[in-house]
């Protein structure tokens, strides 16, 4: 569900780099109980010549576009929370750099608009969601389940 | 208005795929009443070291964001029935590859925030988006009409 | 907070142009009072074969991604003049290639997911914001600030 897509000018993450802070995020969303599955990050590389900030080329910009979509904020403080967590998550790679610009925000979306392996996702906090989080991987039972319930 | 983005790790999808792929997308929205011209596609490939599910490289990965503009869903059920034909439109490219984690989301945005070659498309079901779909592109006599509405 | 993604085939802006058009851009917003540094924007060439319009890859196509946090429209009326305004700014480089399909779309999202350099950026048209920009940077004083007041 969650789908981090990070926009960086070169030199900001190494290859390790990458995979930490990948794993830190994954990490982050098994301890609120989701499936670490549903979380995908897309690293993509941009050259300050395609990247701007305030009509500038940045020599140093990191530029998060989060989607959340299996879980919504209630309310001001719930999204403020949000925002805390993901700052802590991406400080400790970000603090040693210079003149750095970095920002992100996040889109919540509907969650019955959404599939993974063709599948709609159990219900946030059912049974087939704490299943699927265990396995860590879409199983068979809960595609029958699932689809009957959308069906039905 | 619809715009997918296909994010996906080498691999996945030949020249030909892309270009059937793309062609069955717009099929579908031809077929429910939009100018085929709205319908846009891109493919962004992604090397595994940039693409990451559950905090581990995917080997095999592709994850679809999806925007809806000019039409909208009434409900849950209307939801489910539009996830269930994205999973048909894509499946048949993605059902041969072993271990792939594939995953689409959709989000709607307001049609009052939209424009093509300059101009506010016509309102859904109207004549006029019947006319830019028999012609499929815009045509100058709806540019007035829609100029005229808008700041009417 | 604007974020501006511009997926482009390759030839249609110059170096230069994309340098004139952050800037336009930037200017735009900067005289509707927001911080300069609030706006990204990042071009992303993509290859005709990636790049389909109407199931057809597109010889020469712009598609602009446009995220507002900061500022949301209020009625229908309002969310045209946006159109307007966002077809302005993109209409002078774009008006002399022939069979372009160019497009834009604007998704509104919360502005309390959302921070800059690890701040929750200050409401909007507050004193804050003011001082940020009249600074054209994040401010430590309006850190302390900001952060009692989302934790207060």
């Amino acid at each position: 569900m969650p789908l981090w897509t990070i926009h960086h000018t070169p030199g900001i993450f190494t290859g390790d780099d990458k995979k930490k802070l990948a794993t830190d995020i994954a990490d982050h969303y098994e301890k609120a109980g989701l499936p670490r599955f549903y979380v995908v990050t897309i690293f993509s590389e941009t050259s300050p010549d395609n990247f701007y900030v305030g009509g500038e080329q940045a020599p140093a910009g990191v530029r998060v576009v989060i989607e959340h979509i299996a879980r919504h904020s209630a309310d001001k403080a719930g999204r403020h929370r949000i925002s805390y967590w993901i700052k802590d998550l991406l400080a400790p790679y970000l603090g040693t750099h210079e003149e750095l610009h970095w920002e992100f925000h996040v889109d919540e979306t509907s969650e019955d608009l959404w599939m993974i392996n063709g599948l709609i996702p159990p219900p946030a906090r059912s049974d087939a969601e704490r299943a699927w989080a265990q396995a860590n991987a879409v199983s068979p039972y809960e595609l029958i389940a699932t689809e009957s319930a959308a069906t039905g």
